[in-house]
């Protein structure tokens, strides 16, 4: 385990508590103190303040990158020279010429790679995923995936040189990949438009933004992040087809509701604000947040010598649409997601929507009417002129 | 009352029912049978197919338009040279130029004018702009106003001709002013980003649009609106400032829940999807769309001879911006919203968050972790580097 | 207006501003000062401590009784003697007793008389009574009504020589009348099994209560009463038929949520608790509570000549059912609801559910399993033996 | 594994998927075809019809009964003989004498005994169980407890015979050990007031029931079980103290919601009713249904030689308290709950609330006024008279 702040924490725990026979042997940490404490703590038994000696340890048979983004290249070229597998915490890189070369220094070392991309693995989006690919939504027309919260918990978040951005990188690069996965991971997110501003905090980086993705097929993956936003954590996505809706609320609203008047000495949830009054914790939380079967993706697709549902390949199409985010965000326009490597689909017809209704007429719609009837609007083929209609 | 369609329904219902001493004396329709049946099923003494003999009839006090959106600027200049009041359904024109002619039209006449945005006047929206003001949220960084359905019931709105557009002409006119309402209505509109596809419906006009409002202040008005949304009307405004955030369902999940199997014969909503499984009522569907307010604020201001909430130059502003979103479009980029008219305040200060932590830092954050403590994110004002610490 | 409390502001206040041409003339209390007050703050002109002075003077048409429950007679019997229309709050009476003593009374004088029961106006309940009218939920199998809050505002609720009683006589009465109104008032409650307890306030009544109606056809009212609720107004009514199930929330979820730190200086919702943290307005207070709807129906059936929804035999049906309630209490056993005077329908048959699956089998259920197939649960007429199939 | 129902293939797919190193050995059920069958979807090699055989298999360590409730006696004694630790589904037994019995012959064989109550190990329901252990919401007045469905899918659930009884004996059981782990499970039961009816269902046993369980303190224990709900399944907890309130939906309302017209070909949840319109599945089904947590608990309890958080204790406390239902049912009175073994505490005091506001008087409560003001209503001690305040 490469890394001992709270996402160390959260994998620790998540890779300890779930297939029972998953151990991290030794934790590394830039920090001596840091990560004798965190390795004691965790219940890890060894700690290193040497990266290259905790990816070399024999005990090692997995490296998992939950270091600041700077350092994630590093840590991957690392582990790949050392030929172990490497699972790398989100965003693969703070840019997408070195997510490439990423993507291929574990490719050719022919080393095993998952991206954690742990909302992916959230219990919902996996049943949404499911669902949209039996087909219950239709063709996908809008995603949005909204992540914000006060801000994140660790100073070099903050920090423009060792995480490459702000709340784009920190949370959207979750978004993207929600989005991506819903309308489809073989269709190819063609241009971007991006709104950012540092509206609250005295820093450098943005802490709002706002994203359209557009991709081939015409559909729309919308993300809304902020380290702004107040009341606790806002993880909602909702997707839009031709024939259906989803909405999920991963966070504020799962059916859990507590109110008290007493403030519990402690902790409630992550990112919570406050410890009284109306709160609304989340029942699990690691599972909630999809580690539990990310880590069992990741490890089972190890085991089995297959492909997880997210490797790096991902991660460096995540970094090539966060790049057209800023390029969009200076250029005041939409800009095109670069892409040298695309491995999806390519020529996707655009969506629309004919419908015949009879010989002379495509049905634009029917709607039922206050008094009952069902009312429709007729386009003549012929002249094009909208018409009404009762059924 | 000039227009005999849903509208006019259910402006017709709202003005009967509610002050109860107001009546609709006149009912104009294009059409003599439909003017004929409705002014008899709503209880109308009179009808016309004379635009003109309507709004010059005696008996008529207040005009109230409520006609396809290509009508309204007639019906407008006819009560203006009329000298009567007039109360115009949104948008109140085709373009900014028509809306600046329809504003200077009634301010030269003198004649009492409303805009009748109803949304803004419903009891949810009324007491989110009341705790807005009251500084309950602190200053306002993000709207987001969400207006989507399967589509309108009128063939005219899905004629460019009679409308002037699609979703955003339909639906976007609420959501620019709602954004409006929340942000601060003196605070200006300077630029729009815009985003419109037609996705599902054989017709020219857009279908789905996403667009974004960048105010002044740096606030941002976020509006999503759709014709192709399936699972009845979904009708959500968020709010988020610097000390809170406001979320209103207005239909889909307004604490009313119905499971049934029986399919009931008739109407349950305005634009539900099906009559049978679990569907969400609305307990007072008039109240909730703002209606009941909406002619209550409208009559008493012109009893009283004062200005209502919402006048023709709230009107004028939302077709500027309007016509932005449809620069930008075009442009694919940001696009100024160009506004010759401008009463609110000028030269506002952008919003900015410079907390002093202690004579040395300024703070960036603080969040209470799992055990217990509260870490400090902090940016020495000197050197400017970031420094986590706890307290 | 008989009254001057909480009760007497919200009535008046619905008065004025609903139907706008309806005004109260003089407003009675038994203290002056707060007469004077009231009377000043609500807008109303005239003012008196003399009960029969404020009924007998010539401007007023109506008796509104808003009164502690231990002078709604006096004052009602003074209003039939002056012939007089009057509107009287809930409870009706102390005592069933009482309750068809003023019954009588404004029967003999023939005044018109409404029993000012406003939950049952609630717009989501005055629809959900609609739609099992219309037979959406089938058969009524099992209503409950909750209404808990941290206990009444004014000093005679918890003061049994004024009041009657406590939580059952302050909350049940709103509770037993839904549960009357869903499963149809014509239905005759047959028994009554409750539990009361003083869990929490210094106090000789009860603050908590759980009550079942037992009706005629079988289904069972539920009904959950407390002056000890944390979190604000718990107020929420569900419904159980054959066919479907209604979920109503008129409180604390009706899609309005608010987070705030900072704090709001005044009042946001009746009986919230505390002004800070995750808050959950209602849009509109007087609307939700019914008090809009309710004065519209009674002051429309006075001048149309009708009954109201709700009259004083309403008032006394409720009476009856609570002296069934603390007759179980006593008793520790189901306690009959002695009805003296029965106007609804007699011997209707109980509910059952014998559905033929063919000749030689009844259909228990069927039910949709994992691997998609439809499973059912026979019952063979024959032997009576139960045995499962798949379709 | 003893059985090959609906309960079977759950803790199956539970065991399988959880610690992943504990895995099903043999599998018996009653019928062969259905024991070959099962065996080989779920991924068990062995499977017998021979109960006996299954138990003593030397490669059992640990029996698990998901039995028809008429069975679990004789599956339990047969594991006490042999030695080996049992876990039992729930309800333990279909008499407190066989629950005694299976209680006394495990604990005098020294085997390890867990009783399979899983929506006591629910996410939700731990974290509640947890805050409720730190104060959080005071002491505990009432809990609610609701599990209703339109029916189970075996057709010995309805057989009385091999059941025992019916939706108190299905899901009563569930409901009531909920309440005690809320109000404390070394708080003792005293007595039970039940209903019970027939109300849809041609079977012999109870279709719908509605059960209060006093406890020692005066708290209330409330549940609602039902096998004629429409619209899915109704699994929903509350309690309420004196500093707080907990509500939980576990079901139909966890934060996913779907609408599709599509009709997927397929399951979505267990007991959903339909494939269209407006769904609400759910992400975890195992875990939101405690498995995932209670076969942990369990394992590792054995494991480590402790005692798991449901023992056969419990299970015996449950059938003890559904035994009293029954007598309430027949007597239409409270009837206690008969505990010739109780293990908790004894002679609890009762709760009360005596809370002094100065010297002279005890504070009923206080509430904040539409003003602003606070009021109080507090009782003279001297007197008992019952006076207001405003501070």
């Amino acid at each position: 385990m490469l890394g001992a702040g709270l996402i160390g924490m959260f994998y620790t725990r998540a890779l300890h508590g779930n297939r029972s026979r998953d151990r991290v042997h030794v934790l590394y940490s830039r920090s001596e103190q840091r990560a004798r404490e965190c390795a004691e703590a965790w219940g890890v038994e060894g700690w290193t303040t040497d990266m290259a000696r905790a990816v070399n340890d024999p005990d090692t048979d997995v490296v998992v990158v939950g270091l600041p983004n700077a350092l994630h290249k590093q840590a991957v070229l690392l582990a790949a020279q050392a030929g172990k597998a490497v699972l790398c915490t989100k965003p693969l890189a703070t840019s997408t010429r070195d997510a490439m070369e990423m993507l291929e220094a574990v490719e050719k070392a022919g080393v095993f790679h998952g991206y954690l991309e742990d909302l992916v693995y959230n219990p919902k989006m996996l049943k949404t995923i499911e669902a949209i690919g039996k087909g219950a939504l239709g063709r996908i027309l809008w995603t949005r995936s909204r992540e914000t919260h006060p801000g994140p918990h660790s100073a070099w978040f903050w920090d423009k040189a060792e995480s490459g951005g702000g709340a784009i990188v920190d949370l959207g690069c979750h978004c993207i990949e929600l989005s991506r996965a819903m309308v489809g991971k073989d269709v190819r997110p063609m241009e971007v438009m991006c709104w950012a501003d540092t509206l609250v905090h005295p820093i450098e980086v943005e802490d709002s933004a706002i994203g359209l993705i557009r991709y081939e097929t015409g559909a729309i993956g919308q993300f809304e992040v902020s380290w702004c936003f107040r009341g606790g954590m806002d993880l909602r996505d909702e997707v839009s087809g031709t024939e259906g809706t989803v909405w999920v609320n991963h966070w504020l609203r799962t059916g859990f509701e507590m109110f008290t008047t007493v403030g519990q000495e402690g902790y409630l949830a992550e990112k919570a604000e406050g410890d009284r009054g109306w709160l609304f914790p989340v029942g699990d939380e690691l599972g909630e947040l999809g580690y539990v079967a990310m880590f069992t993706d990741m490890l089972d697709a190890l085991d089995s010598g297959s492909v997880p549902l997210e490797s790096f390949y991902d991660g460096y199409v995540v970094n090539a649409c966060m790049e057209a985010c800023y390029r969009s965000i200076g250029s005041k326009g939409w800009a095109p997601v670069e892409l040298p490597l695309w491995r999806g689909r390519a020529g996707v017809e655009k969506l629309s929507g004919q419908r015949d209704y009879d010989q002379r007429h495509t049905l634009i719609k029917e709607e039922r009417m206050p008094d009952g009837r069902i009312k429709l609007i007729l386009k003549e083929k012929a002249t094009g002129s909208i018409v009404e209609g009762i059924r």
